[in-house]
């Protein structure tokens, strides 16, 4: 199996997790379960207190989020799109729950899964360009339960109805104000920037009562999602076997191929 | 029995909704049936995907809210107050979580009952000048439990709280600024924003993931509103029977019989 | 026992709590034992409507929060935390639902239980210095649980998620943008203005239509808090009695007499 992710142990306790999944960082089963390994790994090492999440493509992209291949039913079955849902579910419940403290440097373009990894950070800085969104509807299925729910933590119930059910993908300047990410900053600062905020982030030393406090406010919500994951694969199962889902998908699928040869 | 409720249908696959009962849109009995009716009609037709909810009346008034006259115990009885309060609340709950896109076009005045009609909406496009919010208190009576959770989902729970305990009436700007309501225009251009706003709403055309989407974020708490209606229907009851309640309501029916002699 | 509370009634309906032990206000058990008595007993006062919190201290404080010696296991009991919390935890989540209207005018430095306290009340007034926030984390211990719900209940989850766990204490000026305080004023207009603002709290005269609907919005979580103390209780013992703990808290303490001495 390929590998997709990089990490770099820098000097002052934390880390930088590299992914790189040319040409886009389409997240498929691997790519997900080489996210999960690699988390489990870092909070296993007690020499890491936080890690920044980076895109190491060429273009200026974060991740497009989940491959719209195993998303496709003809091409997946329901097993196997059970696994690819309970591993990326299982990974975002973690990491919104992680010990780490963890920081999304996002480069550019950020829709959907890569949207929702970066919402599970404790911190976003985004460049000043590019855009970020649960734009999942524009492509013709729902934006799953628990990510319009992490949307809703984060920005509040009623600017995620303004957005999620109209598949909208703020630009960079919108998702600042709406709250969607922290902080915005030109491309060659933004790996800087994210390792700053980190370390003043681990400022204070009391690593577990920082990470108690972060669990009183997303301990439950990330136990409930984790539960709810192997029932909504179920469901998603369904959802994407349908034959006006795949046909949607498809639609995509065949943009995306006109796309390349253009 | 007279008709207050008259539906328009438009082109571009949406409708208008517009209520006139004389002189305020005092929302009675009747008025909540044909409310709940037309949206009945409206969701099982499949050539409409949104609506417009407008006032027909001759002054600058959305709706007064609920007709007094309801809330009156020595006027009602427990049987048809019952029926009143799971009329009007099943009507809200469904308008919440509705497959259509729904905007609110608000001309003026929008008061307690009105302002919770437009709470259930997606969209709120209000003229510049008149004012909305829940002001029961104002009246001597609670703000209905699920009125006051729907202003928490809209405005998030402090803002509620520094409203809604004080019977306030926030202007158009004041609501704007809380985010009661999206936008606000001049009265000429009322009906033809409104349509705009939902036109774009419905531009993305998979209306079963938006829909589906939708719900996400206002399903549960539409159920149990729906659930809870007829347990609130017997403590609103037992409420408004109170010496101290008909006491205040009374006086609120002076006041109205008085301004209309003056 | 010393008695660390006054009470003065005003003509119009409510009264002036002061805090007062000096220098700093250290809330121990005593302390939170007859602030509940004080407020039972306004409860239970047919003629006070509402009160102001305010400090009588000397010094810019309006109170550093709980006693530290209350924390530091091996100068207390088991028996002694159970009752400390319970006691202090049943008062805040009565205060939280008092049919009172409560106003905390906060003079200057408001961290940790003070600033629970605050957030207890329906509005905040505070000096334009000082800081306030649940700054726990800063001293080696979690942010209690009810205590983070609490400023998530006030600020929204994401503006809580950025300053619990690091341990933060925003200033006057960024407790005011955040949501923490309602409005800032100089020193010597501080208990006029809270006078003022409650008296226009009050001027609805409507009290049992007004703590209903103050109830819709507090009074789960409030009933929530009450049941949970106790349990809470037996994991916060567990808690400060670990080494790690009664080391922080010993660094805390010997911070504290350092700085007497200086």
């Amino acid at each position: 199996m390929e590998s997709f992710i990089s990490i770099e142990k820098k000097p002052d306790s934390y880390a930088i997790l590299t992914i790189a999944r040319e040409p886009v960082n389409s997240m498929n089963l691997d790519l997900w379960r080489q996210l999960s390994e690699a988390l489990d790994q870092l909070e296993g090492d007690s020499s890491i207190r936080g890690v920044v999440f980076q895109s190491g493509l060429k273009r200026d992209v974060f991740t497009a989020g989940n491959d719209i291949n195993e998303l496709f039913a003809p091409k997946s079955s329901a097993e196997r799109y059970r696994d690819f849902w309970v591993t990326q579910s299982t990974f975002f419940a973690k990491l919104y729950r992680s010990r780490l403290v963890t920081v999304a440097a996002i480069r550019g373009a950020c829709p959907a899964g890569g949207c929702a990894l970066a919402l599970c950070c404790d911190y976003r800085v985004m460049t000043d360009f590019g855009n970020i969104g649960l734009n999942e509807v524009a492509l013709g299925i729902p934006v799953p339960e628990y990510w319009a729910l992490l949307m809703q933590n984060t920005i509040g119930q009623r600017q995620a109805e303004k957005i999620l059910p109209y598949g909208l993908l703020p630009s960079a300047q919108e998702a600042l104000a709406m709250g969607i990410v922290d902080q915005l900053v030109p491309a060659e600062q933004l790996t800087h920037t994210a390792e700053e905020v980190l370390k003043k982030m681990l400022s204070v030393p009391f690593d577990s009562a920082r990470h108690a406090t972060k669990t009183h406010l997303r301990g439950q919500f990330s136990k409930r999602w984790e539960e709810f994951c192997v029932k909504e694969a179920e469901f998603g199962w369904k959802l994407i076997s349908h034959p006006k889902t795949v046909a949607a998908i498809e639609g995509v699928l065949q943009k995306l191929s006109k796309g390349k040869k253009d």
